[in-house]
């Protein structure tokens, strides 16, 4: 099977249909109208098997968390889903994966309303790389570099339990509890791209990004942008029943601090637009909590209680 | 050296700046501004060493044409070239090659105005894939399937030369000419992008596709997307003098119909058009051919004088 009829079967079809897409798979280029005076967010991400998602991987997993890692940085920018192209590197064509991959994608960007407009498909080493455009109003994008000092620091859902998730499935961690262990496993192979959160606090926060360095690695990359330092307050971090009951409290804040791929938003706001946002984020029904607050300098510190507390590693390989 | 540090070091200031780029390479997401009622044109292509280009290759060389072979798919709808991200998978990271890689990207993208706006640099078996956006004013974009029963054929440049370049690269054919080879051989690693001649015919020519795998195969497309057949001349073919001279005139047909990675343009008009297409194209400077008509039904027939021409194949495989 020729690469055309590879793209013609299983991708041509593949996703919602959407007005401002005048051309789609199968030309030159995919031809796309931007909503007048919107701008386009950009991203992409490149997944190699064996360095970031195991062999082992369903391929239905990696269609949907393919998608899912490359929304959250739509959603860290407050960018509404619009269009993607995927290039996809396969050592052989094997329908089985091809059908379960598609399911994958096609469930994330059928809720997201994301179009598939483009791609290629090669030989090689199994890789893919999804690039993603997103629509954000005018001056309304969110930066790692807006941040201030005295700014709230904020966290949507829980973090650490990708991190232990991965751990079960490299055997590093015996978890007892199966259904711990299928949710933590669970957010490793699906994680909740936090698309809606990003649009409601856009123009309310003050600088934004996704976790998926870890924690104490992110943070700094809103640092070095703002010219700033943080501190984080240790008892604060979300941390899910899951990932403490199976790992105990002390180890759940180092996989909070320390490992990656949660997904989750990480944000700061102003004092003054505290309140707007939480009400704006609560209409969303995600879960968001405050972990600590931007200082002077260019220092992260990590406290507990009136303690500084120093984390085993700040951040995050994939294996 | 990290990811970011990569990034930083090699890619934060490729290209050319751009005031419609809000955000660069740097953030979740880079940011653009399209010119207000400008569709945007998309495309990806991966290159795979071992099936798109000889580990062999000079890394610079790579860097021109993995762009050049984006740059033609715009061509091909006649798009102005704006933005791109890169996607770079690397066994190693080997700080010569990177530097020869973005001294020929940086070459080429700066000819056509393009910014690298992203992108992710990843650990895997060498690959790449470059995903271009292009603009096009409204209702301006060429697609393959505007081809009409009476349409006449033309393509630009010479055709062929690129697959005989790397029949020598391969070993696979002997030139004495130095200055034939060097020609040809440059013509498989850095061709030409029809940018401008893509602009100068959008709106006048009534399809057009970029000749990646092949007249034989890509008048096809036209043909399929059209719903049309096609005749083509192949004494009107346009043959360089060290494709002719080095191989003779039979087998110089066979390269031009066979051979792939031309990246010239395909394209058809009306006959009504063609005095204003033939106009538009001069002022470019690049030369152009008519080389057959479309016709009714959906056969392909090559034509020598008045006698059927057998091509030996039409299609082309990399190697």
């Amino acid at each position: 099977m020729k690469e055309f009829q590879i793209i013609e079967k299983y991708f041509a079809e593949l996703g919602p249909k959407r007005k401002d897409v005048a051309v789609g798979i199968g030309d030159d280029c995919a031809l796309v109208n931007p909503a007048e005076g919107n701008s386009v967010a950009i991203s992409c991400d490149t997944l190699v098997e064996g360095t970031h998602f195991l062999p082992s991987m369903e391929a239905e997993d990696l269609g949907y968390k393919s998608l899912a890692v490359n929304l959250s940085d739509l959603a860290a920018m407050g960018a509404e889903p619009a269009w993607m192209t995927l290039a996809l590197t396969l050592p052989e064509i094997d329908e089985t994966w091809l059908e379960g991959y598609c399911k994958g994608l096609y469930e994330i960007s059928e809720y997201y309303g994301i179009a598939l407009v483009g791609g290629d498909t090669t030989h090689g080493s199994k890789s893919l790389t999804l690039t993603v455009n997103g629509l954000v109003p005018p001056q309304m994008a969110m930066t790692r570099s807006g941040a201030k000092v005295g700014d709230w620091i904020y966290v949507t859902g829980t973090i650490g339990d990708s991190a232990l998730g991965l751990d079960i499935l490299l055997d590093k961690q015996q978890i007892e509890n199966e259904s711990y262990k299928d949710y933590l496993v669970k957010r490793h192979y699906r994680p909740t791209p936090r698309v809606l959160a990003g649009q409601a606090i856009r123009g309310i926060a003050s600088s934004a990004i996704d976790l998926s360095d870890g924690l104490g690695s992110d943070i700094n990359h809103i640092n070095k942008a703002s010219g700033t330092g943080a501190r984080i307050d240790v008892d604060t971090l979300p941390l899910s029943e899951a990932l403490v009951e199976s790992v105990g409290k002390e180890q759940a804040i180092e996989y909070a601090i320390s490992g990656g791929e949660d997904y989750e938003l990480l944000f700061t706001v102003s004092d003054a637009n505290e309140s707007s946002l939480i009400t704006s984020l609560k209409q969303t029904g995600v879960q968001f909590t405050k972990i600590g607050q931007i200082t002077s300098g260019s220092e992260l510190t990590f406290k507990q209680g009136k303690l500084k507390y120093h984390p085993v590693k700040q951040g995050f390989k994939h294996f």
